[in-house]
């Protein structure tokens, strides 16, 4: 059974980081600790610890596994599935990963980079950048989000589609395990077949299974010509025709393809009125989509044409390519507004869900009807990455109504559209984890035998629980 | 404590597989299933079961976990490490998926193709094609291996340098635990991250922790274009530096990247009189690099400037780029003779190792030096997917001698080159996993966190260790 730290455990963890690792429960400086973006949850905290090297990770989590300390690893803590708070139980040792901000090494010849679990994203992107490489993770909340979190969480993002998620980045983990062991590392292979692969075991297990310290990551070389364009749609459905038929004639060279509902430009009319729409005529969907290539080889010439045919054959009624980078940024300004006014407009309930690409129309379609049944005045802003069969359906209040009118449909809501991803082999889960919002879900939605197998690596790995308790398993039963 | 089937068990066994999925041991027909490509090893078995349906293999797997069965599963047989064979202990079942061999859905729209684990991988590469899309596993054995083995052992090939090694194209996996378990699927979804990712846990871990049936497999656009040129360079070190200068003008097109030792072209000559070198002057060094971007993007139009001024740097000493696709297919049979010339000649030590991608040139000059030392007429062919790091640095017996007037030598040889390999933080098992050839280098070389954390799981998901025994793990000591 878990506890809180008694004061004189408490001593012993101080000792083990020092005064300016330190942070007591009273502490004014705590409470930046124990909040989340949506506020959904209050965390509470024996303590904030926050190491500056691995060793004394180690040393943390050794201790508190022999004493039964419950430990939540922090990272930026810009999750929003509440994987990074504890609300109830024991008080935890909050264990910030953020004095490990080191970059250790960056090797271009060797397309790498080795950083430590705190480096804020943005940094990393500017460290690639300085040596003529890319690193491709792209989210709204790289300038405060950390890697060991972007790692811990799987994150997404809108550079999937060419690049792949979070995991697809790195090339190996330094980790600790719950009883302090220290998984040594990370090695900066492209190809290393030496047991089981941990990495991916720990990426994604949002610090209950271990805490990543530090990771290596892959660079890439950068695109040598990137086009932006914004194209207006008559549905999703030519949405993601044109998504294959651009395949088609231009080969692999997408790397972003993004669906904007016209509910969610009408959003950023409602909060940005001298906003200028880069297409005319409000249509009901659009596109922002990126294709890259070598350099000079002429792919801006080249997509004209390919747009134009898919604008004869329908697919696309406008569209618009970026002709230089104040119009790129514009493009995709659009996009990245569209949560914040959606915040603005307040949700009922946002949803990360994921299905098969091909199957986006019939979910968005299926969706809108069922949403419908349960309350008819219910206003939809669905859109995300269709490239990579990820969508944001969310759901706010009639025109009229608030929040507050709304109850157990909610939840009515949220089983409908769970219901329907799953039926269509979907994921609930698609970028943001499971944390505490979805844990329970997670016990209604995921395969049975899966579930087992994840008990089964938990126990083994954390046999006294003491890793972020209370996230992503669901308790048994529930 | 593990046991050879009785023969009431067997006949159980039998049953559930029926005649047509049953070889017992006597049968004449067994001999294949017992043997593995390089002689090293002849394997045993109390009989062969072929299912043909995941039900079937969750049932012998339930039956023979509570009897306390040996399993060993054999997909196309040709790894190299002897993972496939168990050669002494109790007789082992073995379990070949080669009549689940139905490609369940091949989707383009969603980039994905599901398939048993029996599909031959150019049956797969084939269906991709048809459909107009690829899948790019590329390997020398594509003809008859099948994708359950390229998954169980991460296979690599010379396309892992743009589209990652086995596991990187596969987007979900069902498979079977061995307490019968079925992990449903598999979903062939870009994001999801409902919970711990068991996928990669399977992959890679050579049939020691499921089986997997069947997998949602990544297809990609075509290239639009491919250029594929065939260098003479002076060294390792420009090779490296070429490698890296093309990205930095060319982007992020480099599909393939080739170092071929001219000690092989040697072989080759041997082998072939009548071959023609593309390249003249019998270069030291020799770089195979493809590039690709988007369709009729005159990317060879442009690789000719730039290989032109890697010429005049130095990096290069002559080239030669495919006119037509004749010419493409001469050059890359130039890479792919190799092997079998090697096998002709008669290897001592022929090894997988990896490092730092940068590190190649100090690991080449380094091996010769120590090799040297052990003996000094030593022949070497040294090649491989430099782009990713992985070289095998293969050891034959000087001029005039044998194998056999090697005798303790070759231990000193691998040793000396795992140490080395070991030392600059790179891997002992690039592409071809550990098996049985490998599992005490394993318990030698690596991490012994992972190592332990390792045991840990497999304890927990194969608690009376039917699943390969004696593969991948060393024993405790070992």
């Amino acid at each position: 059974m878990l506890t809180s730290p008694t004061d004189e455990q408490l001593d012993a963890l101080a000792a083990m980081v020092g005064d300016a690792g330190y942070l007591p429960a009273g502490d004014d400086r705590i409470a930046p600790y124990l909040i989340e973006p949506r506020d959904q949850w209050q965390g509470t905290a024996a303590a904030v610890l926050r190491p500056a090297d691995t060793a004394t990770v180690s040393t943390i989590l050794a201790y508190c596994n022999a004493n039964l300390l419950p430990v939540v690893a922090l990272s930026g803590g810009t999750g929003l599935v509440g994987g990074q708070i504890m609300p109830d139980g024991p008080l935890p040792v909050i264990l910030s990963l953020e004095r490990m901000n080191k970059i250790r090494e960056v090797q271009p010849q060797n397309g790498a980079m080795i950083a430590e679990a705190g480096c804020i994203l943005a940094d990393l992107k500017q460290a690639a950048d300085d040596v003529g490489r890319l690193f491709p993770l792209s989210l709204a909340s790289e300038g405060s989000c950390r890697i060991g979190g972007n790692l811990a969480t799987n994150a997404g993002g809108v550079q999937v589609l060419r690049y792949g998620n979070a995991r697809d980045l790195v090339l190996d983990v330094e980790a600790v395990l719950a009883d302090g062991s220290v998984l040594a590392g990370p090695k900066a292979l492209r190809k290393d077949n030496m047991g089981f692969d941990l990495r991916h075991l720990l990426v994604g297990s949002e610090g209950t299974l271990g805490v990543i310290t530090a990771a290596s990551l892959k660079l890439f070389p950068k695109p040598g010509e990137t086009v932006t364009a914004m194209l207006a749609v008559p549905n999703p459905s030519s949405a993601v025709q044109l998504l294959h038929e651009l395949a088609d004639r231009l080969g692999d060279c997408i790397t972003a393809f993004e669906l904007i509902n016209g509910k969610g430009v009408e959003f950023i009319r409602r909060f940005y009125p001298n906003w200028t729409d880069p297409l005319a005529g409000a249509p009901p969907w659009r596109v922002l989509m990126e294709v890259a290539g070598p350099a000079a080889g002429g792919l801006a010439d080249r997509i004209g044409p390919a747009l134009e045919a898919l604008l004869e054959e329908g697919l696309a009624t406008d569209g618009v390519i970026a002709q230089n980078e104040a119009q790129r940024e514009a493009f995709w300004w659009t996009r990245e507004t569209i949560p914040e006014c959606n915040r603005k407009v307040g949700a009922l309930l946002s949803t990360d869900i994921s299905v098969a690409i091909s199957g986006i129309p019939d979910f968005l379609a299926e969706a809108d009807r069922r949403v419908a049944d349960v309350s008819t005045d219910l206003i939809v802003n669905s859109f995300g990455h269709i490239g990579d069969g990820n969508l944001h359906y969310n759901v706010y209040p009639a025109a009229g109504r608030s929040k507050g009118d709304y109850g157990n449909e909610v939840g009515r809501i949220k089983r409908t559209l769970y219901d329907l991803a799953d039926e269509m082999g979907g994921s609930i889960a698609a970028e943001h984890g499971i944390g505490r919002l979805k844990r329970t879900d997670l016990g209604r939605y995921h395969d049975p035998a899966r579930l087992m197998a994840m008990r089964t690596i938990k126990a083994a790995l954390d046999p006294n629980g003491i890793l972020n308790p209370g996230a992503v398993l669901p308790e048994p039963g529930e």
